[in-house]
């Protein structure tokens, strides 16, 4: 199949041809590329919602119910689950199958993990194709699940128009400091497990994080972000939770123009899939016996660390020139 | 002060002068490349040990009893601790000064925190040049404390020569999958609070994973991971853990000869710094007028994400060749 014809395949919504073109970028293939750039003009329709939260905080039922949520109100939704799995091995994963299961009679939602398989730079490969995708595809709804905060996953939430960070009760101190960083990404915060011991002290903790940060805002103008109390197993919250959604979608829509805030996404991407390229030339280099001899004369001590990685450095800038 | 100035006071094992020389690495300072690189030589000697988990998992908590336990075995001890908090705020944390005070008069250890402080590579930059400069200390263990496991932190864990993996019970089926990943890191497993419902189950399950990870192997010669159950909390455990790791030292000397060892860790040091050193050029390139007038060019459907990706990589290997 061409790429012009696989390309016409997506914009058709056909599942298995998104399917066959994510294996081509999971695979490195330069074909995705050529099929990606047919379908850019395509994109920037689809409204992209991100979910994050720790393991265990219960954020992939949220999403289940969040895309039944919305498909009640008549709304398609794509998914792209980032998986948590995958750093060090390339294992398979259960969620992805049950999840699957809910939703796999309704042509109105396409759900796909995402797994780093070891790879350097493997979400920041897949995800932002995998949004392009579905944004080609034309869903009203794109859902990106993420993760914690690692440095991939930061650059992804910033992909998202509207970022919900779920939070459960319970865990320890390191948690805690946690949180302040979270301000700075969340629209929303979800308190899940609302029926669980520590739910209200939670509340309370970020409610008051909130105030302490809203004082230090100078711009009344800004979102201020909104505490949804959810029982996701239950699907208690959610709808709620969803009108918080559109709340927020709303607010960006009258304070920044659509045409601004597809520009800073742009920038992102491009700077996104840059860095992933530059990846992949390293992990190249790291093939090569070059680093291998470097590491040799580090040992013997005719060289030191930086000295040694400017040499990469200068070996992957000359092969690419 | 000249950088042969700082790298002596530092071989001479003045904290402060150590404070000072990663205050330079946090700030990007060229003068810390050359004070690193005069410590280069005065290092290779340090065992270093990775502790990994969760956030709640009681990691730091246990780090400090096998801190004091590694003392009370006469062996000196730095320590870098890996800041959950930072990737979306340049954030302080609590964690490290009550740390420092428990150890604050003992010249026998060193504890610093590493925050990303919001950049990108921020931990791979400034973790690798700390287990330097705790190494041309003289230290002769250094532990470093990560959470979870981003991609930077993959990197930071294959530092080490033995790596201790944090579990505890309660977690949710997210966590169990990820398991599948740690098998590929963890030396042993620390099963922290041996009090909490739910630790025989956890430990049951760890042992069927194992069991499975087994099979698969075929070399006979492998380290097969240990299960360790801690309650760091009290202190119990702690001294079997420590006894472990100490096994999995004598292991590892016998069947890889220290050269070997060596050898790799320093690839693995040169691929880090080589990459971060990537990062900050595009980095740069992201604060210059290319990347937004390309995302304008995306957004008018004159170039794609790809192709506008390229022409970022052109201007960086342009700028420095």
């Amino acid at each position: 199949m061409t790429s012009a014809d696989l390309a016409t395949r997506i914009l058709n919504r056909e599942p298995r041809a998104a399917a066959r073109l994510m294996r081509l970028v999971d695979d490195g293939a330069p074909a995705a590329r050529e099929v990606l750039a047919r379908l850019s003009p395509h994109t920037g329709n689809a409204y992209i919602l991100g979910v994050t939260g720790n393991p265990g905080s219960g954020k992939s039922t949220l999403v289940n119910r969040l895309i039944a949520r919305l498909r009640a109100l008549d709304q398609t939704v794509g998914c792209v689950a980032i998986d948590p799995t995958s750093p060090f091995s390339g294992g398979a994963i259960l969620g992805d199958r049950v999840r699957m299961q809910e939703h796999a009679m309704d042509p109105g939602v396409f759900i796909r993990s995402v797994a780093t398989r070891g790879n350097l730079g493997g979400i920041s490969r897949s995800t932002p194709a995998m949004v392009q995708v579905l944004d080609a595809m034309g869903f009203d709804w794109i859902i990106v699940e993420t993760v914690g905060v690692g440095q991939d996953e930061v650059d992804i939430v910033r992909l998202a128009d509207t970022s919900v960070v779920v939070l459960v009760p319970g865990l320890g101190d390191d948690v805690q400091a946690d949180k302040a960083g979270l301000m700075e990404i969340a629209d929303i915060f979800a308190l899940n497990k609302s029926d669980v011991a520590g739910h209200a002290r939670l509340q309370r903790e970020i409610r008051a994080m909130l105030a302490l940060h809203r004082q230090a805002r100078s711009d009344a103008e800004s979102w201020f972000p909104q505490i949804c109390p959810t029982r996701a197993s239950e699907g208690e919250g959610v709808e709620t939770l969803v009108e918080t959604i559109f709340e927020h979608r709303e607010w960006l829509e009258e304070s920044a123009p659509l045409e601004l805030r597809r520009r800073e996404r742009a920038e992102h991407l491009i700077a996104l899939i840059a860095r992933t390229e530059l990846h992949a030339r390293l992990q190249h280099a790291a093939q090569t016996d070059l680093i291998k001899e470097l590491a040799t004369r580090l040992v013997d001590g005719q060289t030191n660390p930086y000295a040694a990685a400017d040499q990469v450095l200068e070996a992957i800038l000359k092969a690419s020139s």
